[in-house]
């Protein structure tokens, strides 16, 4: 059965700036779900800012195997309670692929905990994508290294928690460094971090940067039944504990009471 | 110069509850405190969730090398904007030593990105804390186990991202295990979760408690200077480039303009 | 196509111990090999100790998707050369599988890099193996926890690296704990250790081991090619660098030489 | 108490080649071990491949708080029961700090369980190092960025396993990064890898160089006393089990015999 992907797109610049425009004539989330497209195994959706509840109902969610998300000049317009609908649906056990400047998203600087700030600039300058382990899945089909013409810098420290695995690394002709693909795990769901992809250059219609996306989206697919009520805690009750044990001095709690949070 | 620790209590079962009170006479935090004391290189103060701004001024924060929370009933009282400040001092290089039922404390959700859930019991069964690894510092001192003759149980699975290192497991007389030490790092802050501390049962006044409490402060301090401004994400203008760069192509930013968040 | 499992096994004990050789008449590898053929998408082989080269050739390691590893008694037995080409196949690509007192076989303690001690106790003991994610894919298909009626206790410490994942901790009766399911990868080799499967007990005849046994080949199976020469320092000549530089001042080594190693 | 390190030199290249003589007249071991002496809490001395035992005798190392390895040409001869030693330690509590071409040692290798290759190129061309989290205390004092002049390339795929954390990344002239500065710990050692020291340029002449050396000699060391016998794994007899349990079953080993291994 195919994988369920939706592609999720601010959709703002691409109705603001001709240039971007120019370059996504279909808006940014379409080219990113036609790439999707190319591999028989994933089946892609989209999804944006300005439909209702931003196309990201809890049906919609729940549906969805993989979550692709690009968002940049309106952040602070999603919504915090479809943050919360989407953080719960990660824990769950779908999977979330950030990327570009969701860096400072609602949803990943939630799921990391930490500022995810980093340095820019803005120069067309070249970037070369370094594998840092060609045997990654995400990294499947790549050579050693991945050059794009024209980018976005994004450089280090960039604030994100040690992740779980380091898949790239990006070299820039203007001197810095990045840690352009990164691996997470938050509760079920798998999370992948990709820093390429700023609007005015054409960086997602470059086919090995449209590999990465496919071999991503296959990575982040938990196959597993999403674990619904993940963020309860359940009591267990003396004599449902799985050995025989007997309750003994003071309590707090009386029998059957929920525990506080 | 002394760690400057702070003891954060929430406050509330010391003054409802009768058993509580008895133990803690004083207050959770202020038995912490005169815990951490013991360490001639800890100077600790408390605050309390009743003092204003819960005690936790940006002042106070600013002159706090390492804070401890301890909360349970009230996790939901604790003002949002408070916990905006903790975090962000985190983030700059304040410690966290969150403990016991602190799991579930926004604190702590916030910087883990997970629910943080977990299993519990109230039977005052016995708890044996094995060491991990004894040669790190947050067990020195300590035998090969620990062991409460009373606790309440926390059982996994327990929803936190993977540790950085796992110092403690625990062992309950009723048949669950729990990761009952874990460290992590969030920007420049460093955090350990502590999971023993119930109270209704006296496991702060225990010698290895509160030797494993002193460890953890002087683990968590980070001596270098707080890390200003780490949630800003600056330009560097291509003059500024290390390395000699020209401009090319398209825009989307104007010379000097902010980055978009 | 199915994935190639080769279960090796060190083939003594059921060959001395009448016990041993009642529980698996036909061997203990032979009896997880069978477990494993219940995936219709795994085939299943076997080698032992007492084959020559111990059944691992160069050809035969080249065939192997996934190698589970069994022994006991005579970890002194395996030849250097074998354990060197076990290493070089997991590096470049093989999953492989150490099971319970391969703890202490010279191709675990080679990859972890650590003594790889632990305590033990031999009393047929209970074990409870709780699942620590219950969405990772090695725990498909489990309850919460899995439960033997008689085990040999392995304790804490045990002295491994911090693992990739925490898979599965144990509680014993007898009072100690256990990381019983960790993940590492190594170069491009995924590696599983799990700790259940005594000789004197029928471990590996219960559902939820072999269940177990299935999901971690699928995990640890790394379809993409052999990452041939890994182990290489390949020169990159100044002529060949990815960005144009002349080469400037002194230099060890002539133009085409080897590295040193 | 100052710390005690010890610096290990290969001692090779001072001896055959004139311009690592012009450079380090006085053997790279002795500059570095100079450059540890500015911090008045470490007390540096020396050792080399040429000393007997290579100056690394069991008391010399009991009495080594951390070691410093610098080899490159010799990796070969330095003796393998000498390599025990020296992990042994690691493994009870010694810090370890590699250098450069150390990566290639055997007892590098060996600590992480993989290739440790990498590219290299001899080109003097600029690296430029960056800080990856300036709140690390092996990064104490230094700006965002670290430059050389002139260095050796050591390029990406870097074949170590994933490290506790990764401290600096490098950006070099001609094209390539690389993790310079990673973090693992290995039993109760801390391990530091630190990538520059091309012996034909002055790397380690130079100050921001030396601070993080003496940074590094600071964060290795582990103040508690050596882990004796952390590679034993003790037998815990039915009767000194933590809980009161009997012994029933069959089994492999008579009371009072030890494990097998």
């Amino acid at each position: 059965m195919a994988i369920r992907a939706l592609v999720w797109g601010e959709n703002v610049h691409e109705q603001k700036n001709a240039e971007v425009r120019r370059i996504y004539p279909d808006g940014m989330h379409n080219t990113i779900a036609a790439a999707l497209r190319k591999d028989p195994g994933i089946q892609a959706a989209t999804a944006t800012l300005q439909d209702p509840e931003h196309g990201l109902t809890d049906d919609r969610l729940a549906k969805t195997d993989v979550l692709l998300w690009w968002g940049h000049a309106a952040h602070g317009d999603v919504a915090d309670h479809v943050v919360d609908r989407v953080q719960q649906h990660v824990w769950e056990g779908m999977g979330l692929i950030v990327l570009h400047s969701g860096h400072f998203s609602k949803i990943f600087k939630r799921l990391m905990g930490t500022p995810c700030s980093l340095k820019w600039r803005e120069a067309g300058e070249r970037e070369r994508i370094w594998v840092i382990n060609r045997s990654h899945p995400i990294a499947a089909g790549l050579g050693e290294h991945v050059e794009l013409p024209a980018t976005e810098m994004y450089g280090e420290p960039f604030l994100v928690p040690e992740p779980m695995e380091t898949v790239f690394i990006t070299w820039y002709e203007g001197g810095e460094v990045f840690r352009s693909g990164l691996t997470y795990k938050r509760g079920a769901g798998k999370i992948f971090y990709f820093s390429p992809g700023h609007e005015v250059y054409p960086v997602y219609h470059q086919a090995e940067i449209q590999q990465v996306l496919c071999n991503a989206v296959n990575w982040a697919h938990n196959p597993l039944p999403r674990w619904k009520k993940i963020e309860d805690a359940p009591n267990v009750p003396t004599d449902k504990a799985p050995e025989k044990i007997e309750t003994r001095g003071p309590r707090l709690h009386a029998d059957g009471e929920a525990g506080l949070r």
